[in-house]
């Protein structure tokens, strides 16, 4: 070996081992953000009281959704456990996985109801740039959190379990993650929109008291499901694309043949150094996710340094700034390192592929229209859902674009294993992007803290115009999680093909009834999936109805004077129908691919993995895209843009119908879809070597 | 050969022989019916005088289309004609074609905007019962022509091109059909609800006058529209159907291996009876939609026998008969023949799941999920919009289930060919299907006139009642045209599959990169064209209601006494807003398989196929029955089954937004669905000798 390729190989082997000790590292520096939040100003005593009952609801749902979840977890691992091909390892895996996902989840509740106190107190002490700074603070701890975890969980398997022929195991982390992403997701969709839907209904429309009202015993739940869905929900969704898209990378390295890793190292053919370059690629997933961390990391502490800007600018200019230092960053190691160049523009097509579907979310959520929907109203609410509904289809092709575009690029460079670094890059600066979502829910809980706390009207106006911007991040972060999950799930299917090890792809091909048969199937789990969980929605807001209307009548006080609401039963109430609720759609998702893989073999189960990848995509993007843009044509209404039609005009009550709707498409069933297409491919990797 | 064989072989041959002339015996009855039709009581003069001005604007939109249809048909003819592997035969079977679909809707019209003014004289003069038949006897003559045509058509083409090496030119036929259907559904969908909703907003919501009052000027447009949509474009997407199920079963047996003729046919492995024997095979589809023709007539004839039963069980009845009629029918040819009873198997699949996905349809547009949708809609608007959407998703994986059922069972029996023969059995009996979906909009027609010509209250009680059913049937053919397209395509898509001939299936494997971006760009296709078409149907509905408006402004006394209204000018504007928005939309459909095809190759124009097969899918499902459910919802409150709240209450007003928010969806966008996916798959076929 001559000297270039042993430094060549050294700082790679290097950069490797580095990755874990990073997302340990990382965790303190969450830490460290986590304590100046903690200790920063929390405002009077009422306002703490309020956030408490928000905190401790929040945590009521959060045990209760583990403990149902802990003898799944065990059983399903138990289960694999026992499994000829899969054994001890495989559970092993699926459990760490599980446990960092739900670590994440509680790490990210804790956060986001301390956050979102320190967020409405700024508001009230120093104003809108400190009060964005401190929700910002709390979306970065989580972010940070949720790539530590991965990073460090996934590095210390990688060295473990580090050849080629041990690699496999990896899917059990994934899965574990899936799970627990699974509970999250759609359970914390039903809490959240079940718990506002009821709360509306009886409050605003029956009683006709204001929203976050403290008067309307479904507040607290409310304010709870925000939390519960928007950060717990999304953190771990964007967790499992994250070490789903690692792994996927990482097996199908081990995959590769001797002449593609010639192809894509500097490995001459030499036998014996096989295994080193083979290593390299297993590994450089895991450097490309580092350097996405330390990037996210500059992006953050770029936008602490920048107060005073306009917030949407500052929050663009802080994801520029991250995706620039991950390209940047990512290229300079893949130039030293031992791998070619090609991988870096895999990487860069991933990268560029992220930030055009967030873009795209973000015009179909906030530009022309918006003000399209807005316009439509004008025709009552039919023109209003109407023209969502149009803009919903609309936004479909461009983020598929996209993802085809990410797809050609990174085939092009680096085969199907660049199609699985593309997805690293797309989410390597997740935990920036997690700070991004995260912040959107944390400054819309600061608000009903502020209703809820009776503080003067100007604090809820700095919270309000901060939530405009929040419910844009929040909708862009949803675009990025349906893409993401998509490139994750042709990852994970990449690694299934390679696993059935199908000659010449003919078990996979589109000329087999048995994969159409699959494909069709694939096609109708999304809709059917999507249909329990709004029904599910429906029926907790109903029971939650019930409950308030209940409180109201056995006692009239509360709506005078507010005393006696009891507002821990309508959290517990949400908590119940949530979990119960989830059970069915939960299990039709784990138990479709099994049933599909085991009656009509390994090319029905493929056929299987690419409908619900593509159903799932189609459906999420519509029903996430249609139901931001109905809010946010609600909340510039609201926002007195048009001048003449404000608060309580016909126009307005239009744009709350379609708001109204979009809630359980865009908060439920839409982000249960991005789950349910990882899901179905995670399970089909991990049950492969059975069939 | 033996006497047993000499027998089986002149029986097929006979009954293939006989095909054409049956098609074209077909026609003659359907003259025959429609001249006792056309000889029946004709009402009033100023019923003559709304019917003649109905007439005329549906053939002002007619003649219209065709004049804008007529060099589109001609250049592509030319395109085909020099192009190289298509020529001149390619030519002549997409030119003829096209001719047979345009008459198909030719026929359609004019029998249609008879049959309604015959149906509301019969409603005046002799009660339900006699209009029910005037109805369905104008259902009949179309549904008898659009078979007639296809089998008379294809029938003379297979003994022209009758051997293997030149049938592929019949995929041009089903080209030709495609072309015709596309602006039949797209533009008819577009002018439809463009008129249906500019005339309700500015005269039921702004001036305050009754669904089709004489006052509004748009009124005329709104019931061309039920003739130009319903039945012109509903009979172009099953004539495409039909002629691409038989057309692609022919293309399959072409291309079997002589092995496979063996298992399918008593041919004995003589090489020099090979081609005999294939050409029974190829002219099986034939003899199928002949026996489906005849069985269709006797339904026809059942009904017809069975006056003053309820008009719900009368179609029932009537659909039971003719597909029992068709499976004894084809189960005794199919004995008799000299091929394969396995063959039968497969027709027997492909129309069970035809009744399954039928059945699934009336259920979600009728039963428990219409109830649930009234039930929610005391919440409002919001809850009717967002029980209506589950619904609608609801409904997606039964039909979806009954393909596969057909497709599983099809193969098993008979390969591919096999699921051929189940899509041409499931459409075989598509004159009476057709017939049935044509009765809904004649009736609806038929009120109108009713309430144009100002006859009483208990004429238009008559055509209420009937509608009702008709609503029913409607949705069951949408439901229907949906399932049959989704076989068709899937149908053409092995005949592509064999046209590329990809050994062992590699080139259309899921595990090429270049299969899943054809699989992801197919699925924004309908969602794209979905969006584009209910922006075009806002479009035209805005032009509407400006030219309404501008009357009332301009002619004061229109309100008064409804003298002067201009209706024709509203047909223009709805004719022209229509065809002038249906290019677009029809340019992309049609363009984009070609460029997938030529710049990303056969195996990306696969994926492209099946991708839009399945999203296109899932899609019209969704719209069709949410659509449906919402009319039904609004019916069922209007019918008074609700006692105490009727016409007028809030609950009524909610699922009046409901339905407003469904037509678009029902009969615009999900319709044009149907005619992409068989749109992309036929053009996939035509092109696939030149990738």
């Amino acid at each position: 070996m001559g000297i270039l390729a042993f430094l060549q190989n050294s700082l790679t082997q290097i950069c490797i081992l580095l990755s874990p000790i990073g997302g340990a590292l990382a965790l303190l520096i969450a830490w460290k953000i986590f304590k100046v939040l903690r200790d920063a100003e929390s405002g009077t005593p009422e306002m703490r009281t309020v956030a408490e009952r928000i905190r401790s609801g929040a945590f009521i749902f959060l045990s209760a959704e583990y403990r149902l979840l802990l003898p799944v977890i065990l059983i399903t691992a138990a289960v694999l456990g026992v499994t000829p091909g899969l054994g001890g390892r495989t559970a092993t895996t699926f459990l760490v996985g599980a446990i960092c996902s739900a670590l994440a989840g509680l790490v990210g509740m804790n956060t986001a109801t301390v956050a979102n106190l320190r967020t409405v107190a700024a508001a009230k002490m120093s104003g809108e740039g400190d009060a964005l700074i401190q929700a910002f603070r709390g979306g970065a701890v989580i972010g940070v959190v949720v790539g530590g975890l991965g990073l460090l969980g996934i590095g210390i398997f990688y060295f473990l379990l580090g050849d080629e022929r041990q690699i496999h195991h990896l899917a059990g982390f994934m899965m574990g993650a899936s799970f627990v992403a699974l509970f999250a997701r759609v359970g914390g969709g039903i809490f959240t929109k079940g718990a506002d839907i009821g709360a509306d209904l009886v409050g605003k429309v029956e009683a006709g008291i204001p929203e976050d009202d403290p008067r309307n015993p479904g507040v607290i739940a409310d304010n709870v499901g925000d939390n519960v869905g928007a950060v717990v929900g999304m953190g771990a969704d964007l967790f499992e694309s994250y070490v789903g898209a690692i792994i996927a990378s990482m097996l199908l390295a081990a995959t590769l043949s001797a002449g593609d890793v010639e192809t894509l190292t500097i490995f001459n053919g030499q036998a014996e150094t096989l295994q080193r370059y083979r290593g390299a690629l297993m590994g450089v997933p895991l450097v490309l996710a580092l350097i996405g961390l330390l990037s996210s990391l500059i992006g953050i502490a770029k936008v602490e340094s920048m107060r005073g800007i306009e917030p949407k600018h500052l929050l663009r200019q802080g994801t520029i700034v991250s995706v620039g230092a991950f390209l940047a960053g990512s290229f300079v190691f893949i130039l030293l390192s031992s791998v070619s160049i090609f991988i870096w523009v895999a990487a860069f097509a991933g990268a560029a592929s992220g930030i055009m579907i967030g873009a795209a979310t973000e015009y179909f959520t906030s530009e022309r229209p918006v003000a399209e929907i807005v316009h439509a109203s004008r025709g009552g609410p039919a023109t209003n859902i109407i023209q969502g509904i149009a803009t919903g289809l609309r936004s479909v092709p461009v983020p598929i674009t996209g993802i085809v575009f990410a797809i050609l690029v990174a085939n092009w460079a680096a085969g199907i294993y660049g199609v699985g670094i593309g997805a690293v890059s797309m989410l390597a600066t997740i935990s920036f992007t997690m700070c991004v979502s995260a912040y959107g829910p944390i400054i819309d809980n600061a608000g009903g803290i502020a209703q809820l706390a009776a503080l003067d009207g100007e604090v809820r106006g700095v919270t309000d115009r901060l939530d405009l911007i929040g419910s844009s991040t929040a909708a862009i972060g949803k675009g990025f999680a349906i893409g993401s999950a998509a490139l994750t799930a042709i990852a994970l299917f990449s690694v299934y093909s390679q696993a059935i090890a199908s000659p010449e792809g003919g078990l996979l091909s589109l000329n087999s009834p048995l994969v159409i048969i699959g494909v069709l199937l694939g096609g109708a789990l999304p809709a059917a999936i999507a249909a329990l969980t709004i029904a599910a929605v429906g029926k907790t807001a109903a029971l939650m109805v019930d409950e308030i209307r209940r409180q109201f009548q056995a006692s009239p006080e509360i709506l005078s004077t507010g005393v006696g609401a009891n507002s821990d039963r309508c959290v517990d109430i949400a908590t119940k129908g949530a979990l119960r609720e989830m059970i069915f759609p939960g299990i039709v998702a784990v138990i479709s691919p099994v049933v599909v893989g085991f009656v009509f073999g390994a090319g029905a189960l493929g056929g299987l993995v690419i409908g619900t990848m593509l159903s799932g995509v189609v459906l999420a993007l519509f029903m996430a895209n249609a139901g931001g843009a109905w809010d946010k044509a609600k909340k510039l209404v609201e926002s007195g843009a048009f001048s003449k039609e404000g608060r309580g005009s016909l126009l307005h009550r239009a744009t709350i119908i379609g708001d109204t709707v979009g809630d359980p498409l865009k908060d439920s069933a839409g982000p249960s879809m991005n789950i349910l297409l990882k899901l179905v491919s995670v399970v089909a990797v991990v049950i492969a070597p059975l069939l």
